[in-house]
């Protein structure tokens, strides 16, 4: 028999900005496809940009990819989103993200993803940052998608 | 190449009342062995009654299972939850259930249930009613869980 | 000195559809004067419809009128606004319109309208209906504005 | 006639700790008091702390006081809020905070204050820093209660 903890899946959260520049949009794509290679569910905003690339790591990989969208169409996820959640929660998803992540990558981003960080952190969740623009207390830093993954394996594996 | 569309899964959500007398538990359980054997993802509230039986029933027959929970923790969602997505929204949440949903299908309830089939119809979902204790016009009623899913087919596969 | 209980507000949320026919916007505008004659806080969803006859109702009674918009744009509400509070919750905005109420009255409506009622029932607001579309166990029936007031003040003066 | 806009009032978010420190409390009520003075609505989070102080100086001057409230409890509200809105929302009752103000002051805060802040620029907002404990790019530093009233004035009067 299965235990019942062992049932639920251990959601990463990937966070970061809706455009990414090609050092980024790999960053990304590395952090998902490690995300699924730890057998973990991958949870995004489910649009472009590093939410994006990192559903395509996840999803190239043979991960589990969820996109918390702001809005209500299921259609507005990227491409290699598998299970949408259309919110219509505008700005207010964020909070959502955070609260449905085990443990969170934040890779780059602006305004939007300071706030799921802050969220995060208020939360208690462990956060990792990746080429981060903001310098925020209790945010643990990590170089590499693989040292990132690293990081969050000693915390919620 | 799988078109986009194909890659996206069905959502379905399962409302009912957290408490479930024996009739309407197999109700629930039959339903959502039902939307796992069309290969649909269940989604539903995550916790007690109504939505542990139709997860139990999706989780029995290899589905998919999404607890949306009002609260913030991962461990409140029933035994036979695979994706925990807690939104710590409260009754809000009820709103990203009907959100999420491609089609909903209402087994018996109460108000909280009523608050998902309202903003269901609103947000232009088909819903499907068995054993409701409310009439609501635009509902469209089953008398079993077979016919409910049939019902639903039409609408989304 | 004032104890703290008064300082603070008793809100009265009306609720109702978008659009309004001449007699059920007349009843509208009659229940927001009524609220704003006991002191009371005119809560709404902030739009038009019975939104706006009610805010207007309260307004030109010199009440306090709160808009609790689905959107981000203050200007979004109606001309009888004072206080707009836009969420940009969408759909789940109904949720918040309901929780900030101390009692509830629905002028005819439909399904945005039903939900509300529904989340204010199972938050155990009293809610009374003018003029509804549905018939809801644990709604309290009024036939007039002033019968709509009277029935409430039993409640939460 | 009262131009429409003019019937609407402009809201001004106070965010900050639950925890405040003599000089933090001080700050936090010259920033109520100076909100009252121009006629502004104060919005906050509705509880202790920075919220509660700067509460008491808008109350005290004569001011409006809207407390955003995470539970589902009017009473949580502290003493100086007039009008308390329960959301049942939880964290993500700061992305409301954030959505309703036509400006921001931030006073000293952690995490959470750091989520409103990054929402509040996210949506564009103009946002003036008191005693941050962080540097983000776009939030404009004050010195003292009067300056910061000052910047907010020239946006947003």
């Amino acid at each position: 028999m299965i235990p019942a903890k062992n049932r639920r899946t251990l959601n990463v959260a990937v966070i970061g900005a809706s455009v990414a520049d090609e050092t980024t949009a790999q960053l990304a794509y590395d952090v998902g496809a490690g995300i699924a290679k730890e057998g973990w569910t991958l949870i995004c905003g489910g649009l472009g940009g590093v939410m994006e690339h990192a559903s395509k790591g996840a999803f190239d990989a043979g991960g589990d990819t969820v996109g918390i969208l702001p809005g209500y169409e299921h259609s507005d996820a990227n491409n290699s989103i598998k299970l949408a959640i259309p919110t219509g929660l505008g700005h207010a998803r964020n909070a959502i993200i955070a609260s449905s992540a085990n443990g969170i990558i934040a890779v780059g981003g602006e305004y939007g993803t300071l706030s799921e960080i802050a969220l995060g952190l208020k939360m208690g969740k462990k956060v990792i940052g990746l080429s981060l623009n903001f310098e925020i207390k209790g945010v643990l830093p990590a170089r590499t998608a693989e040292e990132a993954i690293s990081i969050l394996k000693g915390y919620i594996a």
